[in-house]
């Protein structure tokens, strides 16, 4: 029996791939790579199968969901395989339910972690992980099926009422060539604001942080009103969207260099919140 | 002006380093490195030195803090410049200030992301990010000046009444050898619960899980009671510990097999959350 190794690509291209993943890669027998969950901006197949000096197999959805990834436990029969995943490996729940198969068919399991649009964030924007809660993913509305992510509205109400920031993971479907783009999840957002209608999303007053492509040479960060927000043009995926809770001083200063938003419009929000605390407490 | 790079190291050894931030390295005219803020399993500055072709000059929290970076700028004038870190460098929020700093300076600035503890977590223990709120970090008492970390007891009850995961990240005190263990951080938090006396924490019902040198090749997890792990042996720091909320089936599953415990502890555990979900709202 071989073993599995669960490699990160991390946030752009091939800067990110570490040296001991590397190695490991250079060595087993198999290397697969799951592309469907998240987008690398930036990469190119080739060269890191150049890199590697060996083909790289790309896995569906169906192979490791519907499939319950035979191709990996078949091809783990005849050596070392490794599953290259864009950013951290177990961001993605999908992953660690292929971890525990593949321990329960007695093979070693390696981790390579790498950086997560988690730690992008904080390098993006210079919010304090101290004061981000959960993240949240926010998927399209289906309006023929009667579909609204509603999760996402309440998370972002309960997280307000705490102060604390929130990040919307957007989202991909990369067989219909479909990412979401911030002023995408903004419309979304507004949406859910109609029908629920508890007050929590205001288009001129709720401050919005749109990242694009974090960390990568051509990142794009860009702060404001929601509304500000929603022509911006923030160029190719991957997009992120953050509201905040109650911004420290140093977040704030962070904002202003970095997200080019007024300290004013900052000082504003830090009110809204501080009303809405005291509102829904 | 040159540029100034930060660069994480990640979680174990030379594994995480990317090949990006070491081809930065390499080009650099000078490497500082601050190692007060987290600890590195494994890591040798040696090895690193050589790998790179360069020295390393070793920042204190004096230098970075108290100086405020004057040892980076005076360098900054003569080429490029790189700050190596522990984890991701934007977890610690002295690098937020130090990177506003530069930009200040006019210095460009680039970010090398790297693996921090919030990935090692979701690797060393198959939580899901999505239910992960806020990390706290978990200080020592001082008694004698009548010091008690009491933000860490309201933020797990924050957390717990909203069903969701803490995760404590443990003091160190390089300056005098002070790592706080597993056994430590429990030792910590039921004082807590004596002093606020809220029932939040209770040894021989609440449930614990704590890591130490997460994804390192000897990582040790363990869940159980408070009282189970108090004398369980971690080993070497780093440790950091997590008090779960509300446990998905995959997260039983994944401690179960990651984390050797029993699932009958978890579905007690997750009535007992529910109650005081139902209780507090």
């Amino acid at each position: 029996m071989g073993r599995l190794a669960f490699i990160g690509l991390g946030l752009y291209d091939l800067r990110d791939i570490s040296i001991g993943a590397l190695d490991y890669l250079k060595r087993a027998s198999f290397v697969f790579m799951e592309d469907y969950t998240s987008v690398l901006p930036g990469f190119n197949i080739l060269k890191l199968q150049e890199k590697i000096g060996k083909n790289i197999i790309l896995l569906s959805r169906k192979d490791l969901e519907d499939d319950f990834g035979r191709k990996l436990w078949d091809s783990s029969k005849r050596g070392d395989i490794a599953l290259i995943c864009i950013g951290d490996p177990f961001i993605a729940t999908t992953h660690i339910t292929l971890r525990l198969e593949a321990i329960k068919r007695n093979l070693e399991v390696i981790v390579y972690p790498s950086p997560s649009i988690i730690n992008g964030v904080t390098a993006s924007t210079g919010l304090h992980i101290y004061k981000l809660s959960r993240p949240v993913t926010l998927t399209f509305i289906e309006e023929k099926y009667g579909y609204y992510p509603l999760t996402a509205y309440y998370v972002l109400q309960e997280n307000l009422q705490r102060g604390l920031h929130t990040l919307f993971l957007l989202d991909i479907r990369k067989d219909k060539n479909r990412f979401m783009t911030v002023n995408e999840a903004i419309g979304v957002l507004l949406k859910l604001e109609e029908k629920v209608n508890e007050g929590v999303i205001d288009v001129d007053k709720t401050i919005g942080i749109g990242v694009a492509r974090s960390t990568a040479p051509d990142e794009k960060v860009f702060a404001g009103y929601l509304e500000e927000l929603l022509d911006y043009d923030f160029g190719l995926p991957p997009h992120v969207l953050i509201i905040p809770g109650l911004l420290h001083e140093t977040e704030k200063e962070a904002l202003n260099i970095l997200c080019r938003i007024d300290k004013k419009k900052l000082d504003c929000w830090n009110k809204r919140v501080q009303e809405l605390l005291s509102k829904m407490r």
